[in-house]
């Protein structure tokens, strides 16, 4: 879509439960991609060693990269673990830092992760009818806590832009993993303070 | 919410199904706040004489109005007829016509009229699953052309604002109403060109 042109109005179906669309393709993130990002390597090593399953999958709009533009989709994080981690996305901060998004849980259950860069941290549990505030500043990441895909929707302003290299080199001061049999929150061995 | 304090993360539940909050309450708009909205106002008269039912409501959450802020909630626009006009909201631009919003819709069937400034107008059908784009300088309104509540999850920025003025004094191009038991768009014989 040109920068120059007026936006038109359309309509995106989004299966309210499965979260796919009849008319697009996803962007799909399979295990090989996500190298180094969870805590256990050993782990990681040996799952790959099995395959290379696909952890999540998003609907990517493209729209003028404007302030007054608004992208939106859906993510769908499978279930599974690697080590007691559950399966996760990689997450992101805005490149442009001081925006907001927004996640509505449409199916499954999980947590939504955050952290900004002055070391506040807070997670939110995402069940169907969940509506989460992701505030101006914070990264985000999403976590299948359950047995069945993570399904939600997501808007954000379509100039924010996407910053996955903090997080790629320094991690999450947070993980969320399965500890006799319960969802834990702990911290990350591997951040780098 | 203080301008000066950051916002912080938070989850809120929208039943995905009826659009309710349990932590919030709506802002209702009964038939009596739409008087001069509707073609027929004889027939409005006439229901109004009967009675005052509830029109549509809405969840309204208070952030800072900042441009990297979002707002979001639900709408739920009741079945209904006021002479053969379909129920609907009064709809409205935003004070910063630069900016877009998105709706998602939940439940029921329905139409999201926009139209802009220099004229353009259009519609977009919701039914569960539909997800609309109503691009910057479109004002827009939802329509419940169903038998149950039209629901709709919605986002947009934080500090776009409501311009219900300019509608409500000119009305919409269009109108959709109920036409040999059909859904048809017809011209507004009350907008004021």
């Amino acid at each position: 879509m040109e920068e120059n042109k007026a936006t038109l109005p359309f309509v995106i179906d989004f299966n309210l439960l499965s979260g796919h669309s009849s008319s697009r393709t996803t962007t799909k993130r399979h295990l090989s991609k996500m190298k180094g990002m969870y805590a256990d390597d050993l782990a990681f090593e040996q799952k790959l060693s099995e395959g290379d399953p696909l952890l999540y999958e998003f609907y990517e709009l493209v729209l003028p990269e404007k302030p007054g533009e608004l992208l939106f989709g859906t993510s769908i994080v499978n279930p599974g673990k690697v080590g007691n981690e559950y399966y996760m996305t990689k997450g992101h901060f805005h490149t442009i830092l001081e925006t907001a998004e927004v996640y509505y849980c449409l199916s499954g259950e999980g947590i939504l992760l955050m952290e900004n860069p002055e070391g506040d941290w807070d997670t939110q549990e995402m069940k169907p009818g969940s509506a989460v505030y992701v505030p101006p500043r914070y990264a985000h990441r999403s976590i299948n806590t359950g047995n069945v895909p993570l399904v939600m929707f997501f808007v954000f302003r379509a100039d924010a832009g996407h910053d996955y290299g903090t997080i790629e080199t320094k991690g999450y001061r947070k993980l969320v993993v399965e500890q006799d049999g319960q969802v834990a929150i702990i911290d990350n061995p591997k951040f780098a303070w």
